[in-house]
């Protein structure tokens, strides 16, 4: 596949310093990237070497200009989103096969399924009673999709995900593999030595355009709903418990935990691995640094790390200081000889 | 559906105060109910709260009374268990259907099963040989059940569950979706720069009314077994390796990880996101704390936070003082600068 | 299954004490071993208490001599890799099941797979288009593989696994249950307040003699590859993303997470619950400690520990010192108390 820069422009608009008839063959990454390729800069880190990127074409922001002495032989693309730009671009050249209704004959399908046009349920996928499914879906093999479930438009199920009874998603929702919504809660009630089981009578509640990593488990609410807003994005091996409220947009990256009843606002971001305890509060468009355990309400805007989660710029001060603290502990026994010299001497 | 208290008390022996006859129409979360379901309330947040909740209905602790001045216009049932019997009337509204037995036309049963009377196998599964599975088990879609594993009565294995080689399950064991129980350990023998694989012989044994959460990975004994006693119950994406042995009724909540050879006693509680090295040993009723990371022995009763762990109650002072080490750090600088000034003046 | 020592060192080779006609029945760990059990002392802890271990014959050290007046009852065998060699021995008392060549009837392949001879695939398999399978391979049940992946010789994919589009691994790998390899990664362009997905092209590429633990998720790259080396071996709940790079004999130990195109060097050893930031470096034969979250490049041979890593000896004086910060700022209060004292005396 051969495309011009004149043909790109017209899908993805930009600025052009260069040869408009340029033909590029491929999409590759800045240091991957041939003298027929197309690739992107939008860090100050990589747009420093630009000069070295042996790519055909770069698309880089708007507001770049190519130092004075440095002669680059590439096209530049100028966009204001450099990044959304390129991938744009690749969708081109990677274009996404249509996706073929058919419904394999594996498939076992429950009672009273009501599905819409256009959708391809695959091998093995088996689907319980009174569920509905929407158009254009697509549910690939080993899936289960138990009793009562609703999929939206255009969603996709990756193979060998468990969706548990009365699992809600909505349109465009993408679940990766190995995934598991809707089982129950940790929830019981302690009787005597023994933890008896609660019944869980909730479900899952998932907004439009969510993505759901791989080996992702979200649990029902125990009474109620545990909810994910539109445009909410989970990493992999995350764990959302019972009756938590995700709110739109927000980000949860790998290996994250968050406890049962908390509730996040909407545009957060919670880094890699940190945990969240039961029954908070995280307000809309704050930060929850990478390792951190947050055991307090997080107001909105905030950016906290640390176990436990303190603001982050006290943060950063704290761990440059915790490799210190041996010669800090030697700088006190110092001051207190010196204390009792000078004590003795004044006596 | 709807119920009296009358009829409820009948059921859960509660101390009423109000009309016997006002009838519930469902249960709900105390902050959702509406003027003809039933809550209730433990703690004394929510107690404190009472006449601001919209039940008609509130199971209370038998020592709770309301303060003079506050009129409530609920029912008020009080119960030494109020969560206990909340979930006990729970499953008067919400019976749990019962389990008919059947074996899908897609199951595929290995050589030499033998299976118990009620018991339902789902679509896709595979079981191995020699498999011994007793009455009214329920395994659900796509599961895999690899030769020799013993499951116990009334045990439910939930969809996209691996039981691996030689697996024995207790009676009425739940494990939840995408599970996997008796994988081989991480065990290797270093030969120069390699890595070999040893061979695992051992498996995994699990006591009754265990529950296993979303995601699990159980590892069987590279020799010898990885046990999990009676009552024990764990959260999701919870990592138990190869040899580890859990006393009865001990709770392992969510993203713990515990490493081969470890001993835990029972009644413990591992709070989520918590690591235990191998080869220790646990005190029965410890308490490890949330992100802590265990890499001693804990003896019995004790509770420890922290990563390496402490005592909790040193944890606590230790992390009220974190924050403020820039701050100490400050102190110690001025106090150098004011010993020197002294030690100047005394020469 | 019996065996005499003399039977044993014609496999194995080993210096021998005691009665080369000795008779093995069993192979078991140190303490559960009897009189006719066969087991292995590597560390000074087990060799120190060798008189109390009940083992017919016990394999040790080359360099192990028993304390003079400490008398021994069994049969001592000296290897130089007592662990290496005690393994060796159990698998001719567990030998390994020869792999039947058979396709089940359930299986459904895609089209154009080219597969090798003496290779198994088991019930309920969903193999896509253009997958090429080596010889010997072993496919258990409920897998999914898709289009265009590759799977070397004598390769084992456990039950429930699932390989996404364009994986391809190398011979002699096993995949533990549950894991997923070749999903999408967690990439994102920011447009405004939304997150738009990125097409990812890239795919997962793993080496020889690989093991990769359950429940597992490696992403494809977003552009180019995910890469794990020959020999890597990797425990339960690993998370490793998008593009990174991973060499020879590398240990990636249980709930570890790295992020994107972060590149691990050989034979490193990343410790259990350890975090690795993404865009990173980790040189050869660096050790990344437990629960530690690296943020920073980690230079060959460097040992590192804590949140954020600091040199693992500087971490062991720290972790010492952080228990007894409370004490520290009562030594800093009470000098500060004193030095006033002292101030105004010398006013």
């Amino acid at each position: 596949m051969k495309l011009s820069i004149n043909e790109i422009i017209k899908i993805v608009p930009a600025l052009v310093t260069g040869d408009h008839d340029f033909e590029i063959t491929g999409l590759s990454s800045f240091d991957d990237a041939g003298s027929h390729d197309l690739t992107f800069a939008c860090d100050p880190t990589y747009l420093a070497r630009l000069n070295r990127c042996r790519a055909g074409a770069v698309i880089v922001p708007e507001s770049f200009s190519p130092q004075p002495l440095v002669s680059l032989n590439c096209v530049l693309l100028k966009t204001s989103n450099p990044k959304l730009s390129f991938f744009k671009i690749l969708e081109l050249f990677h274009p996404k096969k249509p996706l073929i209704a058919h419904v394999h004959g594996t498939a076992i399908l429950g009672r009273n399924l009501r599905s819409g046009e256009g959708t391809r349920v695959e091998a093995n996928v088996v689907i319980g009673d009174d569920v509905v499914i929407g158009n254009h879906v697509h549910i690939m093999p080993n899936v289960y999709i138990a009793n009562g479930c609703v999929l939206g438009d255009y969603t996709v199920i990756k193979p060998n995900v468990t969706l548990m009874e009365g699992t809600i998603l909505g349109h465009h929702v993408i679940v990766h593999p190995g995934s598991v919504i809707g089982s129950d809660g940790y929830g019981f009630a302690q009787n005597a030595q023994i933890h008896e089981k609660l019944a869980h009578t909730g479900h899952v509640k998932i907004g439009n355009h969510v993505e759901i990593g791989a080996c992702n488990t979200i649990d029902k609410g125990t009474l109620g709903v545990t909810s994910l807003g539109n445009g909410v994005k989970t990493d992999n091996l995350v764990h959302i418990a019972h009756n938590v409220k995700i709110g739109d947009n927000t980000l949860v990256v790998a290996q994250v935990g968050i406890a049962g009843s908390t509730c996040i606002g909407k545009n957060v971001i919670i880094a890699g691995k940190a945990g969240i305890s039961g029954h908070l509060t995280i307000g809309d468009y704050a930060i929850v640094g990478p390792y951190a355990g947050v055991s307090k309400d997080v107001p909105a805007n905030e950016i906290v790390s640390g176990i436990p989660h303190m603001p982050h710029k006290t943060w950063l001060k704290v761990s440059s200081i915790v490799p210190r603290l041996p010669e800090m502990r030697k700088k006190i026994s110092s001051l207190e000889r010196k204390m009792k010299n000078l004590e003795n001497k004044s006596e």
